[in-house]
């Protein structure tokens, strides 16, 4: 496999810092380290107004794998920069004893709505191991959060139909499957990817395409000989692509001609595929038709470029159209499954989560001391310090505001709260409005989950319970409202004495 | 490791499909399919006039470690639906005997460039075996040739500048180390991605972030302190990053300080590197500060959200800004590298290639008969048959037209030729308008690259004497001219009458 995938899954510079750290015998001193992100995803056209959290157990995956060993330690003293060695061996052996577990972290559950600004992992210990973390951090937290946010889009639009992830074959490489795993966590009911979908426990799901079609055709069968070969070997999971020719005219009047001599046996079709065309109008035509030969039970599978608004627009084309063609659109949508693919899985319009990993503070000689980077953009400005984060929900019950504070501050009502990083904005929040007080952040271990499954299963619970919580205007698919994200007159504070001091 | 990355990085239909020609007794039937795209990348507000083939190494990895396993065949018995297996024991057996090297294959090399609708790679033999193969064929190839085709753009406006790809925390979980492979093939000269670059053979190249200036800040060091403590550890590698604090009355200041101190010790810096603010206006005036204290020759390292547009802008800016500081534009651009991370690891505005992988022929019984996929957008129609593709070279000796004939057609001046798709469009090609004639693809074996270095390196000089052979309106970045893709007049007859049957 080589050394690609393992701890030298890293920026040259994480190895350059930590061997200066080393000999400035700094490598030991602790520090802390904040992972979050400054904005949701924008696609564009339309941007998200909450964002999902993931990944915790993939990196855990990736560290139980990734030690400094052998192979990769002579690479690094094979770097020679104008024919003399950049790492040295006595730098080169520490980094063969480091082990992730030196490290103590938190996070905020997989699962879980996150909102920018906000550390959702935190890092603390020997600051020489906390900085050669960092690239694989990011590098598998902010795809995974991506995605699964992305997929929570398209899941909050698909009105309780099974969405299944189908974006393999236009994924990123491999990062294809962590993008399984992600969606999974952002509510795709089943994917296509089968390797990924087993190591889940969730079964992979897939049928036909049009070569199996146009293999029989070369052969002179036809559709319809296609249809009955397939209908033949899985009689009772039966569900056949009908736009190989044309939808209206062979594949569907072909799929219910097998569909019957299913019928007949006495099994049960699954249903049909539409992957072109105007899938709304199609879907109530197949409907129709369906219907009319007495199948008014079986899905409709829809895909074709699918994301959150191109299926809104198809909802919306249907319950327009559906009456035209005597059908009742609530009936077709009901047995409507969306397969979604390339834009699932590469976050089309925005592939890529802008998270970050800052010292936030770094052990002083027995105390921690803050620390900060400055910016001419004061949005950019890291805020301080060792700090715990509250979600105070509201008294609807709704979350209202993800609070930062000082991790030796004590919250008292009522309290006065500063926007994140507009100086002028801040509003005072009393006792009686606040009907519960939540800790974000829990201590977490760094390795891979015992049982994977029921992680990303536990989290696609804490998902839906989140979402319920959240207001409805967060989660509008354009345009949503802005989530409160706030820090309390100490962090404010603190920040604005540091950055004087910095300049 | 897990099952995800092996032989069940696939579709699930693929396999129910593999078991149907299984069943059938059609699995070892002879197919041939053909991998082509059918759109350059289009940014949003830009578009690629061509695209940089790669992948087929990479590809080679993935084929010599994924064989249907133990592991892999008990998670295929595993799966059933209503309580039945779906895949039956003989099926699966035969899964554990299949080969890749029971396919032929053909590619255009990587690193040249290629063009929509030309099969770029064609695989043929046991149908069954074929079909298996597509998934993965896609997700590796897709992706590979996106990020080298982003990356030679992005060279391709640097204007000799070193490009150094830095794009790991953000890109797409551990496709990023694809992308980093790919980015060299479309010509960057190094990168951050310390694992897979001396896999490469190719160095890795990195300094150090702002935690570094952070920490010596918040130990009471300062900037200064830091840029001491780099410059005494790395005295002839001293690259320094300068906006911590305040890039023009900090960063550099205090790099020019210190760079001094390396002079009067007989080192030689290396340069500082810009990573916000007004990258074009900061590089006249850090150039004009280096001018002034003697370092003429440093390098100026500009990130922070490059692409290919804004580097552009960037140059043209400041080609205008230079003079008013007394430098001379061309020096302070010849004296720029630049650090590209995110938005070409990712192919912002565009993070897929639309690749497809069709069917184009099966054997019918001891001949080879042509497959046709209809639509009714006349452009997805495939191309049918077993084909040939050539490139024809002009009098300049540029490239015109990539033309695709059928195998057993043999090509007679004057050449009538057509458009792929649009029937109306043909044009006649004397013998005398054609200086070269190239056969574009080649045999090739599915296998790990004995020296994937050499590979890599051998794809760099075909991309670079490819480009030398393109009209420089199809290399234009914004609006390209429309490369010439044609079919031959048998091809295009071949194509109208199967359409016309299948319907």
């Amino acid at each position: 496999m080589g050394i690609a995938r393992g701890a030298l899954l890293t920026d040259q510079y994480q190895l350059t810092m930590a061997q200066l750290y080393f000999r400035y015998g700094l490598h030991e001193r602790e520090a802390r380290f904040e992972h979050f992100f400054r904005k949701n995803p924008d696609y564009g056209d339309h941007e998200s107004g909450y964002a999902v959290n993931a990944g915790w157990g993939w990196l855990g995956r990736w560290a139980a794998r990734s030690r400094f060993g052998e192979e990769e330690r002579a690479a690094l003293l094979s770097h020679a920069a104008d024919g003399h060695r950049l790492f040295d061996a006595d730098f080169v052996d520490w980094l063969g004893e480091v082990s992730w577990d030196a490290l103590r972290y938190e996070t905020i559950p997989e699962g879980r709505v996150v909102h920018p600004n906000v550390p959702i992992t935190v890092v603390e210990g020997p600051l020489g191991v906390a900085q050669l973390l960092e690239t694989s951090l990011l590098n598998h937290l902010n795809f995974h959060i991506l995605i699964a946010t992305k997929a929570a889009r398209v899941v909050g639009v698909a009105r309780g139909g099974r969405v299944l992830e189908f974006g393999l074959r236009r994924g990123p490489d491999e990062g294809g499957i962590a993008a399984t795993r992600a969606a999974f966590i952002g509510g795709a009911d089943a994917s296509s990817n089968v390797g990924i979908s087993h190591e889940m426990g969730i079964l992979p799901q897939g049928t036909h395409a049009h070569s199996m079609v146009q293999v029989f055709m070369a052969l002179g069968e036809g559709e319809l000989g296609a249809f009955r070969a397939y209908a033949e070997m899985y009689p009772d999971e039966c569900l056949l692509l009908v736009d190989t020719i044309d939808t209206l005219e062979s594949g569907i009047p072909n799929a219910i001609t097998v569909f019957e001599e299913l019928r007949k046996k006495g099994h049960h079709p699954l249903g049909i595929r539409l992957d072109s065309g105007d899938l709304a109008h199609l879907a109530v035509r197949a409907s129709q038709m369906l219907d009319g030969a007495g199948f008014d039970d079986v899905a409709i599978v829809l895909s074709s470029s699918l994301d959150e608004l191109t299926m809104f627009q198809i909802l919306t084309q249907i319950a327009e159209e559906a009456p035209r063609y005597g059908e009742d659109a609530d009936r077709v949508i009901g047995r409507l499954v969306y397969g979604v693919g390339t834009k699932m899985i590469t976050s089309d319009g925005q592939p890529y989560l802008d998270g970050v990993y800052k010292l936030v503070a770094i052990d002083g000689d027995g105390e921690w001391r803050p620390a900060i980077k400055v910016s001419d953009t004061p949005a950019k400005m890291v805020n301080p310090g060792r700090k715990v984060v509250r979600r105070l929900y509201d008294q609807r019950g709704l979350a209202n505001v993800d609070l930062m504070s000082l991790a030796d501050e004590d919250l008292a009502y009522p309290l006065q709260i500063h926007h994140h990083h507009e100086t002028g904005i801040s509003r005072t929040l009393e006792q009686a409005r606040v009907s519960e007080v939540e800790q974000l952040l829990e201590k977490a271990l760094l390795e891979p989950p015992v049982d994977d499954p029921a992680v990303v299963s536990e989290a696609r619970i804490r998902r839906v319970a989140d979402l319920e919580r959240l207001d409805p205007g967060v989660k509008r698919l354009v345009n949503p409202h802005v989530y409160h994200v706030s820090i309390t007159r100490r962090l404010a504070d603190l920040k604005r004495d540091l950055a004087a001091n910095a300049r």
